[in-house]
């Protein structure tokens, strides 16, 4: 009987990309929020999700660097289980209930990428950075003050598709607003025998649930985000970029769950 | 409607992990067979797999460059759709058929991960490498010729899982013999919704046809491979290694399907 | 005493980043011959050397697959041994004798670059993919043949420099026709003792010399390359662009020193 | 006339590997104190260095997360200017003057190897990871408190070559100490020229002067390190290792220069 929540399965379960659930998380967080086109926002609304009239066309940009944990002290094999993210999150309506949905999203670790799949992530791979705060003071250390930037990138395949820099003003105290609405994400699993392509075994929205939210240290300023029309793209390399505008910079900001 | 084979699906059906079936792949080889202790081949299989009475642990590990292609000239743009591939192949019975049945399988790129869940292959990230061979005469040329010899690595997270080495004797006529049996594996895709942990959504044995597969240039030799203990284990750092016993190498090789 | 050709200098000397010369090499290549303006490519040129003026902004720009071997069978551990590479040559004079200059190169390997440091090569680290053909027929398998496309591209830190296509049109006999001028290097070590910082302890034009080259396979045809203005620059995120003209691409080809 | 404290000269001097000094850092520190045979660690010891009388084979292995930047906010682009570090420092005498001696660095990124190398410190690449501590509270978060633990590996090339875990007891006062003693490094760059090759070019010790240099929260603790062998081999996979004796535990620490 092989053991594991993912694949591989295995005799005594240790080859599963990642360990069962219940999952942990602590992280650093810059994130900038945007307002685009409307129909830009809703043209990657999956089925049973609807444009939210009074959104504007508003979104939220972020970049994580991630510690993970489960139940065997993952966080002390960070080489295997720290890892980055970067993510859009765009508004929606799942019936009456005004949630976020998640169209692209970026890890560059094989274990998030399955513990995403499994959420409903739409999870690829790239490289994320962002600017840290240290404690101890000096020109590199970007203290979390009034006046700071902080800069992230996102790319993949070697190609740079997001950019952006906030900068602070003041501290917020409701950190955890830009997350405010639940996530409604897409469970997807493909059929690939001939004449079922278009007949995926799973196609099922879920709305994802975390406990235990608590934020640490957020600040709010103003931003910048540069997108590379290609984030939606996996084959044509155009160039194009749009800017954002009317951007509000969040954080930086630490999350634990 | 959003379009895409897999995850994320997008407007154009651009943003998919991979472009949609069919595929196409060309590819070098090195790999090595091996006879291992049947009780653990046995142990790697899946309900509806039996073990292979006639088989004596007969396994083989396969170390590939690929390069891809669908529909779209794919392979024009080799950072994003070349990749390279190690996996173990172990014999099993399906019914009364002979099969084989890929317990671990790793490879360095996310498209090529999104295609093989969809195909039943397990496959998790890792850092794979072989010596080449090249048309122009030299000491790093490595022909293809008696007693040349070919290396072999897979690595994850930095940790070396495997190491292989096959010296080269002579020409085989059917270089396709190690790909003989058929392919069983299994599609896979977990539930997370508290209570349904241990029920799949998917969970399906799948065989795997490959079409209009060729071989050029194949030869057997003499194999050595070290196994790390590690590969099947996700959390736990032991270093012990096997070696395998009565190894034959075959190849270096090249695919195309 | 310490040993070893580079640092890291060690007892038994096996730490050095590289093992000691002769090197030998044996590689794929994609290249495209380009001319630019005349005055871009002088401005890159150190005390020494002065522009060709019968060049009229003659350059190249290659991508290389490379094998590499010193007197210990280093082909075999292809994790450590194997590196891509892509370089930008422009025609120059060193005194009388038309002469390459290497402007800049990256490589994605520690060894490679401690080699390339030595001999005068301002190698810098980079991804560099190129397509590559497989003796095994199929679509995937990018034959060397009239009308075959191998597609390449250069990158560092997330960013995309550099893109080429170039598609084949018939074989040449004199492969090495491109690397007909010796080329002229710049070995370079600088001092950080304040007052000293421009008064570096090494600076001296060197010839590179190679032995034994042979060139197998080669093919001229059409080329397209597409720099980023940002290759030459380390810290100003611009994405401006430029076409090269009247280019003609080389290869793919196979090398051996 | 080109420009650049380093390669490559470029004619506004953007190219280099590194902006010119001076140069800022801050950072998260990881440290093992420990003691290993007197006769191991006076192997190491270049020309113009004596063991230490008094030390017993006393070394530190630190591992750092660290950002950079210049006098042109190069911390605002992480992708290229944050990097990470582990190194091992042993007691050593220049004349009689107590100092310590990195024989042994990786980095993860090129501008920090081409300062390193300046410097005298022999990097090499490798992959270097830390558990992090987070102020958001939550079961990943590693807080900085008596019996947590922190993990640290090095890798390289696919192999694990150090890995260490500390458990917090008690913050110091002086978390300064382990630094306490100069650095006296080798700069050091080859000839390549046949003949010269064992005459280098520079050859040279340098001792290395870290102004302003602030430590913020310091803990010492118990500490664990093992060490493989091929830290200090380029070319023999042997995978003995050996596990340090009295290992005191330093840090997590932030510093900043």
């Amino acid at each position: 009987m092989l053991k594991g929540f993912t694949v591989p399965k295995s005799p005594f379960g240790q080859a599963a990309l990642t360990p069962p659930p219940p999952w942990h998380y602590a992280g650093d967080v810059v994130g900038v929020e945007f307002w685009t086109d409307p129909d830009a926002t809703a043209a990657t609304l999956p089925n049973g999700l609807s444009p939210d009239p009074n959104s504007n066309g508003h979104a939220v940009m972020m970049f994580l660097d991630w510690q993970f944990t489960a139940q065997d002290d993952e966080y002390l094999e960070p080489a295997r289980y720290q890892y980055r993210e970067a993510f859009v999150l765009v508004d929606a309506m799942y019936r009456d209930v005004p949630v976020m949905w998640c169209p692209y999203i970026y890890v560059d670790n094989d274990a998030a990428l399955a513990r995403g799949w499994t959420q409903g992530f739409p999870k690829k791979m790239g490289s994320i950075f962002q600017t840290r705060s240290f404690a101890a003071s000096g020109p590199a250390a970007a203290p979390v003050a009034a006046g700071s930037r902080f800069g992230a990138s996102l790319s993949a395949h070697g190609q740079r598709l997001a950019e952006a820099c906030v900068t602070l003003q003041k501290p917020v105290e409701n950190g955890i607003s830009l997350l405010s609405r639940p996530a409604v994400l897409l469970r997807y699993f493909p059929r690939l025998a001939a004449g079922y392509q278009d007949k995926p075994a799973v196609n099922e929205l879920a709305m994802s649930i975390t406990d235990n939210l608590t934020v640490a240290g957020a600040w709010i300023g103003k931003g910048e985000l540069n997108l590379r029309k290609r984030m939606a793209k996996s084959s044509t390399p155009s160039r194009r970029k749009g800017s954002s505008q009317d951007s509000v910079a969040h954080f930086p900001t630490q999350l634990a769950i």
